[in-house]
């Protein structure tokens, strides 16, 4: 049997992991790490410190590389097929690692229920034949470290927020019925397809690592500053993450 | 000069508390623990017992009772004088106990941006002439901790969600756009307004906490499961507070 453990890490920086974190990585008999994407080397970098400041016992930490997504064809089609190649990866450390079963951690950025994979990853898994239990331990999100940066709420008093992506801020513009909507998932700067003089952008890069980057201001102005400052800062780190938060008064 | 943190502190378990939580407590000069609401026994005892787990100095804990909200007149009015009346009392508890500055520590259910009063209060705070730094430590929120026990994601893959309150779900129906709906500060069972047996719910109530319940199901059928569950739990316990998500199909 494997228990595999999806344990949220918050965003880089080893002080927002919880207490139930600390101890599901220290219970793991095997940490996946995973090296993928653009900010591979980075990333990865933060788990080993984070690994390096909280395990109190040898913990064997795997590190394998992820497969690449096919970005081709059709989004979702090539996001399926992306999935069901990490599962292999996964299944193929597991059995190499823990062939007699055991605990597994792996750790996800921010929470492991916004815009993360691995709770689908983990179904694949055990629909291809593991036997396996799969528990999740939540983390800070991305969202409260931006809120928390500027000191400001998500929503407005008893009012909805919409959570979503860059490709659907893009594509749909201003989602219906709600004047708070953070944009999560922006691999450009979707928010200069909102016209609209009332709206206000609170926005962070790298949140909670020491080269975090805040602006905030009334989009018409701080949106130039931010599509500017973003492409200075990917340049200089090589990789960007980043998110903000759009408020129509 | 008052430096005023507001510390998220998860839903109830310490183990939800991260590393920077901590400090944040035991840097504090001062902790306020607000008596408050109908669950104010329970919440307050929450709070002690975390103080009693993560504080490794004596940190002096001030419990105050706050003013109760008026609920007889405009929902939005009644509001803004409950959070005039609750900036009175922390600068009161302030004043008494801090008379030359320094650090206070207050405690925030879930995260400081999500549903929570602690930022707007603090705005009043200042804005009333305290020379007043605030900052703001992330927590763990009740969505996350929800989506966790169920093992779910709040999203669907690239979907945006909503998250409202139970007030806007039952005056304003199901949100335009979105297939995934969250809801918070439901002081009733708002769910009974969808009527539309494509929706799935995933409900939870007292998250993290040792009578932490679960249910899950077409919300044809698991609505009035919980319906029932809910008015059971709230006269066993004498409170409760819970949240949920929806999603349809």
């Amino acid at each position: 049997m494997i228990e595999l453990r999806l344990v949220g890490i918050g965003t880089g920086n080893p002080d927002h992991l919880t207490r139930a974190a600390m101890r599901a990585l220290n219970e793991a008999d095997l940490v996946l790490l995973p090296r993928k994407g653009a900010a591979k080397v980075a990333l990865l970098e933060v788990r080993r410190v984070i690994c390096a400041e909280v395990l109190t016992r040898p913990v064997p930490l795997v590190e394998f590389d992820l497969p690449v997504r096919d970005a081709s064809g059709a989004y979702l089609d090539g996001v399926q097929d992306w999935h069901e190649a990490i599962a292999r990866a996964w299944a193929r450390e597991i059995a190499a690692h823990l062939p007699g079963g055991g605990r597994v951690a792996v750790m996800v950025w921010g929470d492991p229920s916004l815009y993360d994979s691995s709770l689908r990853i983990a179904a694949r898994l055990g629909a291809g034949g593991m036997d396996l239990r799969v528990s999740v331990v939540p983390g800070i999100t991305s969202l409260s470290v931006l809120t928390a940066a500027h000191a400001i709420a998500l929503n407005t008093l008893g009012a909805p927020v919409v959570i979503t992506t860059g490709r659907q801020l893009r594509d749909r513009g201003w989602p219906e019925g709600t004047d708070s909507v953070a944009v999560m998932l922006d691999s450009g700067t979707a928010f200069e397809v909102i016209e609209d003089s009332r709206v206000h952008i609170w926005w962070g890069a790298y949140l909670g690592m020491p080269q975090q980057a805040l602006v905030a201001g009334p989009l018409a102005k701080a949106g130039a500053q931010i599509t500017a400052l973003r492409a200075q800062l990917r340049a200089r780190h090589g990789w960007i993450m980043d998110i903000y938060l759009l408020r129509r008064s």
